[in-house]
């Protein structure tokens, strides 16, 4: 299906989207027409990327609309999920155009296709600039799921990967695994593989010593927040791979479009971080592992501060911070 | 069981151990009385941990001693895992005394009496050092598993966790769960709950973010080798949390019994890295949750060269590098 599908979309006055928790074994597509159901399938990660939620939670504002929304089924949409500042906005920014049904709907709808058309610029302008920095070749890390899933198609960083391949400017992937939920491991190849993008999987706490070792050239990762300071909020474990590639002197390039960046947070230091489910650590795709008695710390996102970050690539330009 | 029960030892003619890969569901011991045998437990990590790998190995060496041990014998031993420097000292130190099967046997249980008396030792000065650099109730964080099941009795790493704790000097602990085998999450956790240790796991990623977030004072691992220049080879992820710790600015200690100290190696780029099967990566425990056609790298073992080590605990001294 991919790279063309829309993963997420408005089809006959509901949202239709692929179940994300159940790939790549299962292909289902859920077909959304209430309030709860899209909150619900935010929170478990049915519908998950920044991109992605934003143009969900708008949605979700234009389903409310047609039984006339109530200020909780905005507040509703607005906090299912805190960290990613897009589905905030998405939601207020569909919420604007309140009662009316149409207009709102019109919102959602150019929220979809503002996110296409950025997700193409992005990964025209961050395959240049990775190419600027690496040369013809390079062999890129990227960690979590960062492709059409995770926008409505093409994706943030796993676009320029995929426009670097197309342009056969690509020396290797490798696919940072993503634990808890393994996003991963289980999303990124099923994209790649979709793609004909030759690609190998590693552990998170493989990443900086894969950088040390002279294996990776580049490190590109999305984003769910970008602050005003240029401070990157992400999937966790992007910290610890932006601190192994300033360690091995590779650039570690950001790929999200404007409507990630917020300067209305100051620094990462000021963001929610989601802490999930700790039976997500305690176990492994639903078996639990830990022994009785353990309890886990799940953070589901950190912050790479931004003198870790070498280029920032949103759809209209490329900061430096 | 733990603290006191030995998780590998000699009983009536042959090794005993606990299957470190059904722990924590299922407590089985094996009785192992051929090379092949040991050498299988030990490949599929059965038996695993420098130390543990240093005594069973000597006592493959004074099973095979009893029906006239070939070299193809002890090079199977020596061989059957090539990271941890412990596996082939302990087999050369007890082929040393062949064709003697009582030398060889006697050689070997000095290596185990040997590892007990270094790990209550380590135990005692890693506590010490550790509460002169964090004060009085540190938050450790804590990589793979580095208790009895590592050594025979006590632990390195954990070893110093357990007596913080028995001073009532521990804070708490973060156990990062390894991956791709969840050493961690499966048997730290295991080990700390005999303890009456409270902990919390964490994905591997999230160590170098709970550092900067300030929720870990010290982090505390075990090592399979220690290079001459004083690099540290341990489990994979170990690079990670030391890069993570130099930026929060806390110590990265790192334990572990003068067997484990060659010399000969120069420096950690000379050391042989595992590479072990992609499956570990793909998925777990059998249940595959890549997308069909990823390929995996799967480095056992990374390197954390010494500028990153705030010190280095044998059961003897404290090297800092």
């Amino acid at each position: 299906m991919l790279p063309d599908v829309r993963t997420v979309d408005w089809v006959d006055g509901a949202i239709r989207a692929i179940d994300q928790t159940l790939l790549p074994a299962t292909e289902r597509w859920l077909t959304l027409s209430t309030v709860d159901a899209v909150v619900d399938a935010i929170r478990r990660l049915a519908i998950r990327g920044a991109p992605a939620l934003g143009v969900a939670g708008a949605m979700g504002v234009a389903l409310a609309a047609r039984t006339g929304a109530s200020e909780d089924d905005v507040r509703k949409l607005e906090l299912a999920r805190p960290t990613a500042v897009n589905l905030a906005r998405g939601v207020r920014r569909a919420a604007a155009a309140l009662p009316d049904p149409d207009a709102v709907l019109a919102v959602a709808l150019a929220i979809r296709d503002e996110e296409m058309a950025s997700s193409e610029a992005m990964s025209r302008l961050g395959a240049d600039l990775v190419t600027s920095l690496c040369g013809p070749s390079p062999r890129v890390l990227t960690h979590c799921n960062t492709g059409g899933l995770c926008t409505v198609v093409g994706g943030t960083a796993l676009g320029v990967i995929a426009e670097l391949h197309r342009r056969g400017a690509l020396g290797g992937v490798v696919a940072s695994e993503t634990r808890p939920l393994l996003q991963g491991a289980r999303l990124t190849t099923w994209e790649l593989g979709r793609l004909g993008i030759a690609h190998r999987v590693a552990v998170d706490g493989a990443g900086p010593f894969l950088m040390a070792r002279g294996e990776v050239d580049a490190v590109i990762i999305g984003s769910d927040r970008i602050c005003a300071n240029l401070d990157v909020v992400n999937k966790v474990g992007s910290y610890a791979h932006a601190l192994g590639a300033k360690a091995a002197g590779i650039p570690f390039v950001v790929v999200a479009p404007e409507s990630t960046v917020d300067i209305s947070t100051p620094d990462g230091a000021s963001v929610h971080i989601e802490d999930r489910d700790p039976d997500e650590v305690l176990g492994y795709a639903g078996t639990r592992v830990a022994a009785d008695g353990a309890g886990a710390v799940n953070p589901a996102f950190d912050v790479t501060p931004h003198h870790l970050v070498t280029a920032i690539v949103t759809e209209s330009r490329v900061l430096r911070p």
